[in-house]
């Protein structure tokens, strides 16, 4: 074991001055560190449970079946594989040693690392509720999509099955917990699946009732956002007919319904998307976290005491002007970068190259964007110009920014044709009820 | 519960005289059947437990990750949405009582009909030993192929993980268990995958030295084809790399080898593509079958002495000039279409008219095919003419045919664009590892 680990690490044969860096997590950060690390004189290896990268910003296309898992994923070896110095290890990363450098694996085996770029991202938090994540799925993971998409459409099908059967079915009640941007996207396309795609599919139930509520614990939905766009959100939400109740805390998930208080609120389907946390590697590290598990960083990425650890993405707490860099695409894709240069410096160094020395971090805001169902968006443009937009013309500024950043060339074409279709159809293209077909919380009596 | 059903059966309510027509199974026969019912004075409820119909003959594409799930599965209510007269339902038939002309349903509703097409189809036939069917799965359904995809992806990711970690790695021995058209399609695909598609991905292993072997219990492979293509197809498979095996029944199946006799085969995904049986709705119809199941009828396809009920697709056991109408798309096709025109017919009589009497069935064979890999196949033609045909023009019928016939326009163009993507890149579609993350057999240990 010792032995394979000196092979992998880059110092244990003779002769070899090649720096080692592992990469941890192949999303926005560290597919961008890989592809940036792929020039230097250094051996990669990035490690990742899934075979996959996500393309995050759209999974709720996929949960709401206008896209196909494939559409937004692509095999990361796929992604890497004209960089012949970067390999790609599918594990899960179990501990750290880092006096020894080294990053042990589920499998027992050891990484030994010269540098390492830690982007593991985050997940789900349910508050400490644990038990609410079967009956309320978040939307991290290709997984979690399919799953929402199960629960969505089989909702329809068991109330027209129960309306053919008994006469009769429960109210088709969509609870969305959480009014941030992923909140509001769901709502807005549930929406857009009841009124408009789902027209004509069903012959006793009546689509257009369904209703979808979204339950948000601040005083605003899009907390992030500038409070004129947070206004026009809320109008274009609502005229798509969902509810917004902000100030309102939900204090229990059951099969069903869910508690505000003492009020209890049917759902057919409760969507979270409340809460997130750090990945579990961050205080795994044993550095300073902050309350979501977010690892403290200075202004190269790294955690106290360890210039050859890099945190990014997700996972790194980085202040910038007052505020923390929140936890969206853009930054995760500029610190990934960012680490990669800043390791590219430190080999040069190494080598007695000059080696311009590397500012610190510094996030570069382009600006954010969220879209209320097919034809509505709101935009915050920071970059090449500012300004507010909404309605038609977010929309439009969404649809252009994220098919140009969608990674991989063959995926774009494919997601811009399945958008034209869907937008010009009404036809939905991936409406398929997989796995099981139950739903938490349905009772087949009337 | 009997109001409910009298609602349902279009006899109950005073002065309706229109019949209901209750089709079970969405697959070729119940769909082919239910759009040609929509043109007639009769309503139709086509009951299915999956939301989907799927177009089974590109199943394998998506098992190896050429296609994903949605290029060749549409929702059933899509399909027929514009037909007023056709409600589907989303359940599961667990019972008949022939007498009252009732279908017994999960949810315990009873489906009333004047007339009753059966067409649910074959699964796989593990002759007996059912603990087979997890270490080998079949490829019958949507959930059968995503979950052949990742235990073929994940074979070449758990190889070059222990390779990488361990420098060593168990054979990449791919076993297929029957040399039919779905054994030789599976066995050409997955050695595309090892030689073409993964090429560059991996730098530990070598792709190129996975083994696919076929294990075929009767003397030939593609056992239907006359003896030429048989031969033609074997050379094509060995061109391939893959080995063939006939004449040799596997005796046991275990996690990560098979025996023969007492011959120990590793291997590190089993894939089983020998033997099917009808769906277990034929036995539950109380008529008298053959050995896999399959209800006899006669030449209208009704069982004996119910011209109320028809049997249709691989669930009828039909004879024409001696032998059985093989169990495939085609005749599928053919015989839903003709349950809906002597329904037709019946229900003209009954009202009145004179109604031409409709002939006995019979299957118009137009011809078989089977792909080999990524750009050889073999045709059988039956029509417009007759030729017997290998290798790329096979191929290119193959791909001409299966194009034409795809159901849903947007699939036809979207796997069509795939398909040109992947022929020309060699970059595999929708290369995913959904799901779990273990192999059966697999040990981690060198």
């Amino acid at each position: 074991m010792a032995n394979a680990a000196g092979d992998m690490s880059g110092t244990g044969s003779a002769g070899r001055v090649r720096r080692r860096v592992v990469v941890l997590g192949g999303g926005f950060a560290g597919i961008n560190a890989a592809v940036a690390l792929a020039n230097l004189p250094v051996d990669v290896t990035l490690v990742d449970r899934k075979n996959y990268h996500t393309f995050q910003p759209l999974l709720y296309q996929v949960a709401l079946a206008v896209l196909s898992p494939a559409d937004i994923a692509q095999p990361i070896r796929s992604i890497l594989r004209d960089h012949s110095n970067i390999e790609v290890l599918m594990d899960e990363v179990v501990g750290f040693d880092l006096e020894e450098r080294q990053v042990r694996l589920k499998t027992g085996a050891l990484l030994v690392y010269d540098y390492l770029i830690v982007a593991t991202g985050s997940t789900h938090s349910y508050f400490g509720h644990d038990d609410w994540a079967k009956l309320a799925p978040g939307l991290k993971t290709i997984e979690d999509a399919t799953e929402i998409r199960r629960r969505v459409l089989l909702a329809f099908e068991l109330a027209e099955r129960q309306m053919l059967e008994k006469g009769t079915h429960p109210p088709l009640n969509f609870v969305i917990v959480g009014g941030g941007p992923t909140g509001v996207e769901l709502a807005g396309a549930i929406s857009d699946i009841a009124r408009l795609y789902m027209r004509n599919n069903f012959r006793h139930i009546d689509t257009k009732q369904a209703k979808v509520l979204i339950l948000e614990g601040s005083p605003h939905i899009l907390g992030m956002y500038p409070e004129d766009l947070q206004l026009k959100a809320r109008k274009q939400l609502e005229a798509l007919g969902v509810e917004l109740r902000t100030g309102t805390v939900v204090t229990d998930v059951q099969p069903g319904y869910v508690m505000v208080g003492d009020e209890r609120i049917d759902a057919v389907v409760t969507l979270w998307a409340a809460g997130v946390q750090a990945s579990p590697l961050g205080r795994m590290l044993g550095f300073e976290t902050d309350r979501k598990g977010c690892v403290l960083v200075d202004e190269h990425l790294n955690p106290k005491g360890h210039p050859e650890i890099f945190i990014c993405g997700d996972l790194a707490h980085v202040e910038q002007d007052g505020r923390q860099v929140p936890g969206v695409a853009q930054p995760a894709m500029q610190m990934g970068a960012y680490a990669a240069k800043r390791i590219g410096c430190l080999v040069g160094f190494e080598a007695g190259s000059e080696g311009r020395e590397v500012r610190g971090f510094r996030y570069f805001d382009k600006g954010d964007m969220a879209t209320i169902g097919r034809k509505a968006a709101v935009a915050k443009i920071e970059w090449p110009f500012k300004a507010h937009w909404s309605g038609f013309m977010a929309w439009l500024a969404w649809l252009m920014v994220h098919i140009f950043f969608l990674i991989g060339f063959r995926n774009r074409l494919g997601v811009f044709r399945q958008w034209a279709w869907t937008y010009l159809t009404l036809q939905d293209g991936a409406r398929l009820i997989t796995g099981s077909q139950d739903l938490p919380g349905w009772k087949d009596e009337p």
